[in-house]
């Protein structure tokens, strides 16, 4: 992989195109409340306990990108206000969140396990994010991987200096 | 699960703990490039296109939180340096990565496609993060879940105020 990875260039990863929207603390701790059930303001804002204006922030954020969309509703005898709720782009992020909760469970919790299980509805089972080709239906680990460029690459010669030397370019 | 939520805080959340090492752009676009190949401080620097400030204080986290390990080596003529492997705790951040660069993919890239492809090895297919229930060998989404306190969860009784009105002691 060294050789190849050294052909294009990354300006354009999803992975930093990911955490350019998620890739913030208090971000993913709003959405891993919208996915506990969270909606409204203050449920956010007492289940995280961070700032309300940090909340606001990231709340504006989450919905510009359209992970979470902003609903009226109204409650008898008070004014309007607004809750969020997950759109299908702000769904589709549960399997990266559960990897990293999944994480921290193994490598980062304390001694007594996991504080929170996320369970299989029908069976009552904890589920797992794992790497799976659906070509063989095989589970996969890191070492069964092999990165290459994909059709969005953005390929570029290789660069004249040793990289070993510090002497490239940026 | 709204009412149960509001039983238990999350103040040993391990997505909290996962994103307190990793839940900062660099450390995860370093943690890329290690799966990509990359082991020396000046392809990290070169791949990833950041400050080698930056890069010199995320190459320290990750190796003081156990992901990369610090490893010495020599060029003929060149003095000590060392370059940086991936653990089995870093490996095991795969599946939240490639989960990231899925969404990515899905949601935030270019109109030509993904930049990178991370194919199964054995056959050349790509491979897919998913969420997976092993007792029922089922892949399950974000409607099949069920977020339940775990063994570690840190149990308190409800609040005494109501949430709505922003009376809550945070």
């Amino acid at each position: 992989m060294t050789d190849l990875r050294d052909n294009y260039i990354a300006d354009n990863c999803s992975i930093k195109r990911a955490l350019d929207v998620v890739g913030e603390k208090w971000a993913l701790l709003v959405m891993r409340e919208a996915f506990y059930g969270a909606r409204r303001f203050d449920q956010f804002q007492a289940r995280i306990g961070c700032a309300r204006n940090i909340l606001s922030e990231r709340l504006v954020t989450l919905t510009t990108a359209e992970l979470l969309s902003r609903v009226p509703y109204r409650e008898a005898g008070q004014r309007e206000r607004h809750e969020y709720r997950l759109t299908a782009k702000g769904l589709d992020l549960i399997t990266a969140v559960i990897a990293l909760m999944q994480w921290g469970d193994r490598w980062q919790a304390d001694p007594d396990g996991p504080p929170v299980q996320v369970l299989h509805r029908d069976c009552g089972h904890p589920v797992e994010a794992v790497l799976r080709c659906p070509y063989d239906d095989a589970i996969v680990t890191a070492r069964d991987l092999k990165p290459v460029p994909g059709p969005g690459a953005h390929i570029v010669p290789p660069p004249r200096t040793d990289p070993r030397r510090g002497q490239h370019q940026a």
